[in-house]
């Protein structure tokens, strides 16, 4: 038996990424112990009781009890983006250091709601799993740019593609999704949020965003006010620019990408996508694969996101990825989403408060 | 003494690139006939002296003097931006066929008259050089796009990205070059023209225009209304985006690139910029270097430019840019660059007039 | 207490590569629990009271002992060179099985004991740990050549390129190493035999071959007849050529590469070394990072090579690593490295038998 | 009519090759006047006169009517290998300058013969057309070895793969070409010589070769002494090391490579081969074009080298390529394919001549 102190999780939610998350708790995580597991799903049960219980995992069908698991510490919350909050909340209020899948909720009032929470009860951490900021080459790009190898950042290009689906699994779940920029470009908002205040630590100020988006495959999602590509454009106070692509068609797979432009150099992460380090050269000519899927890509940052939260919790040390920048995401993606269903421009004063083309008060978004 | 038929050309103007055009038609266009060249220029004069008249080339000071030179048949117009018009419109007149060097004007009245003039005068044949069209690898980008390989295109991204010049030279000719929009991206939009519109050969029509930017470097610019580093974004009628990114401060050198999205792949041009087919493994890592001017990365395209001009009023055929385009570009450029300095989302309606967000007339830009 | 049946395994030796494979087996092959370890060095010893204790795997100074640990099913053996034959066959006669570190020996009359001694105990599974051979990139090439997809496999182009060490450790080490060829490029023979019996499953047979070295930084490398960078060539019966370049002073680091080349197309593994997805853009062009040493390029191989171990054990497969090709890589290495250091071209004939240049027989290697 | 001085001009030879040198040095070499050609072939004859005359070049059927014709300074042989050497041999004692395509001639004494008859015309510029040398990487690539920045260049790798061609026409080829290694590696050892030297300017002596290969796709090679794919090793005195690859067989199209490997760094050129800056995204992955043959990919090189042959002339300087050199590289060539022969590896004193393994003269190759 380990001497070890290892921190006691759960993870709520078995289901794609839910799996994922409990495979790398109990099995890649050394300092953590998976010591149980809530879904209320039949299909996902079965997958449990095959690939949790005999590793000792306690699987509960009712989220309430499984808070009440003798010595849990700590919660992964994966389930359905709608019920991240409320479990999150809950999990909270009841002491538990919480790790809960991006976002927070695609209603910014929700999101305020869990803030306060973890305002309330300062001892429990809490952490967005923005699993991008744990890929070992954003990693090293921001390691530079906080070197300040690359002179201050201005300019931020990122996107976020994925592979088509011609299943329209996506166009269903886009009544949930809060749409394209707070699902797909989320990641890419967050990324600009961090390397925007590499230097400062403080967030960076919205001053504009503005949206634009075709469905160029799948005309349904206009039902969900969503769209199959989008491009937009984020204007910060203080002279920094980022701007976004995402789309649902990518032929060859998975392409995330990101550009930090600085006024000495510039960063790029996956400019060059592959899925390995191989080649072939056929009558074709040359010819390289990507990923698949998001997973496919990130698969090892999704592993030291958990060793990171785990090393938080178990050092008492401030989480990687700060609540408010979370939140933060959520409304940009938010304003964007609202840009390109309505065409227009929409801007900020500096304290974040909705105002018209002439800086004059809106309501408070 | 070649018995083949040859075109006689005149060069105008012997800057930078009004050179590099003499040299194009002098030693690299089998088919032309370096005749004459114009320059007011003492420098310009010097430099022609030595390297245009030993091949026979007479030199001009007064352009309606080169105009009237026996048998001169086409005119390369590669004078100063601002007196592009001028000198296209009275070669035009006296029945010279024009490569103008681009924009035609940074004005649209005034491209505008130049265009009513190319129409009076259906017999002369006159193209702006947007050089990028000549280029190998945009070619062969074009000719996939129509084949119809990567299925409808839908979004265009382009960049036109130079090394900084410390000198300042381009805050100087802020006040000339029309602002970035206009001087860099240009080509750009002059792109999502040619590629949008490479199945039905109907231009695609802009629906609103919005444009982002900093001077991270120079903050002079501002007082011509222009920036160092632009983000803008056109939207079309019938699902089609163009976004586009330019800055003056790129560390390495000139960096150019477009992507050309369509619903079944992807065509990118340039991804992976590189001086030549070298890299290098040192104690630094990989290196390899790229173009340091706009020149030496598109040298090739402008002699095909200069060839396929050639090779159009020799054998009687349309020109491969049309003047209608060229315009075109400039509109949607002059509206980038207003945005920008206005804040504002500029919006058209299907003919092209200026409207309001919810679609009301303005006045025609 | 999980219900899983997990496999006992004990490592033995701690230095660099030891220590990391206790660390796969203890955190990073689930099927796998690490029980024991055996070291007799004091300060590999410390690492272990520090690192492996607290998991409750009991440390050995004393190897019999280790074999005598209660319940014991597997051992990796990774102490030094010299000691791998001898653990390993006293592993196999306790009835454990055994994950051995390359090479078995670089005496083939010993390697030939360790073969002898897996056949007389049939029941115990060995394996000789030819990392590469897990690597996600090798496992796609070995993959599609096994497919068909390049024709028949004809020539193969491989190296291993170390970065520099101006601290001459390898100096040192090369009177223990068996010289270059054995001791680098016995991973690219080993390849050769892999993709060269992909089709027919048949070890390909060595017909000659031939090597040439240079010691251009350690000029004291002679002492023990080896160099620093080296050229050799394997020509198999049937039409079939390997060559392969090792080298110690690769500038950025670390450098791994093949080329499988077929009738019908070629696969290339590693053509395009890189640590991440990043590259920088600075004053300096563009730039990327390779790895600095074997572990960072192959960790994840590693893994996977006691992942498979540990499954081909527990479930009573075949390991994916067979022991004949292990020991026939040890010949060809031997062999080069004897042609090194004669200048002499080495014959074989199709049984394996050393002859002259006119297929005369001469005692066996 | 120009003033210029311009060099007058002939090719002989209309094939292939020497349609694209009349066409370089009539378009393409401002300082060139291409005033004759010469061809015996009705073919070729049809084209000169369509493409040559109309430009003023006069077409000759007879050799030496053309070394008459008035004013000629300098030709241009292209015509089959086994006329190379009598006709540059006329062409020098006519007192012409001489640009001779690779290779001299297959035949050492026939090399020979050439390098006497220029010695004894010193006034005559005689050079071999190593095209290669005048690749704007390669050139790059010298120059950063010239300046010590990769340190004392010690491995070269270099290899010329021709895209399969299904007709056999190299097949029949075989007969005249020399065979694989010096009628492709001859190229790659001319790099060798052309680096190796960089440093002191004077050649590299060989101490020894050995070469192998297949005929993997092509069995009738074998009637000549021919293979399809072939590996070879050169060792120079003085710790310098060459190795070569050709193949008839590269399924995506030409893909000449090199690296040069030195004591601090390595400069690789054409690792990553493409046609253009164009990759194409689809279903398949991220795909590439390389170029389909060897003109495609050397085209700039060879009008470099016109020009700069050109220019040595006029201004009566050293040719970039000298006659020793490009002799040393059949030596070599011819002693590869001696080695693919007989199997055996190949030995030379530091004065060239053949020696066997002992260092015992043999007969001076």
């Amino acid at each position: 038996m380990p001497a070890v102190r290892r921190l006691k999780v759960a993870v709520s939610g078995l289901g794609r990424m839910g799996a994922r998350h409990a495979n790398h708790f109990l099995h890649r995580t050394p300092k953590a112990e998976l010591v149980a597991a809530f879904t209320p799903d039949p299909k996902e049960l079965a997958w449990a009781k095959e690939n949790l219980e005999p590793w000792g995992v306690k699987i509960y069908q009712d989220f309430d009890q499984l808070l009440k698991h003798e010595g849990l510490e700590a919660v992964c919350v994966a389930t359905v983006t709608t019920v991240h909050a409320e479990q999150t909340i809950k999990a909270i209020e009841a002491g538990k250091h919480v790790l809960c899948e991006k976002p927070l909720s695609t209603k910014l009032e929700i999101c305020q709601q869990v803030l306060e929470t973890a305002r309330r009860n300062p001892h429990v951490k809490v952490m967005c799993g923005f699993s991008r900021r744990f890929d070992a080459s954003y990693l090293s790009a921001y390691a530079a740019t906080k070197s300040g190898s690359i002179g201050r950042p201005t300019i931020l290009r990122s996107q976020t593609c994925d592979k088509y689906d011609p299943s329209g699994f996506f166009v269903e779940y886009a009544q949930f999704s809060g749409g394209i920029f707070v699902d797909c470009n989320i990641h890419d908002i967050d990324l600009a949020l961090w390397f925007f205040s590499a230097e400062s630590k403080a967030l960076p100020k919205v001053r504009s965003v503005v949206a634009f988006g075709v469905t160029a495959l799948e005309p349904d999602l206009a039902k969900h006010g969503d769209v199959d590509n989008g491009v937009g454009v984020v204007e910060f106070y203080d002279g920094q620019i980022a701007y976004f692509y995402s789309s649902r068609m990518n032929a060859p797979g998975q392409h995330d990408m990101t550009e930090i432009i600085g006024t000495k150099g510039k960063l790029v992460v996956n400019g060059n996508p592959t899925t390995h380090l191989l080649e072939t050269h056929n009558g074709d000519g040359i010819q390289r694969d990507i990923p698949q899927n998001y997973y496919e890509r990130f698969e090892h940052a999704f592993v030291e996101e958990a060793r990171q939260f785990t090393d938080a919790v178990l050092e008492n040390k401030t989480v990687p990825v700060d609540l408010e920048s979370s939140m933060e995401a959520v409304r940009i993606g938010v304003a964007l989403q609202e840009s390109v269903r309505s065409g227009k421009k929409i801007w900020f004063d500096r304290e974040g408060n909705r105002v018209d083309e002439n800086g004059q008060a809106r309501a408070r978004l």
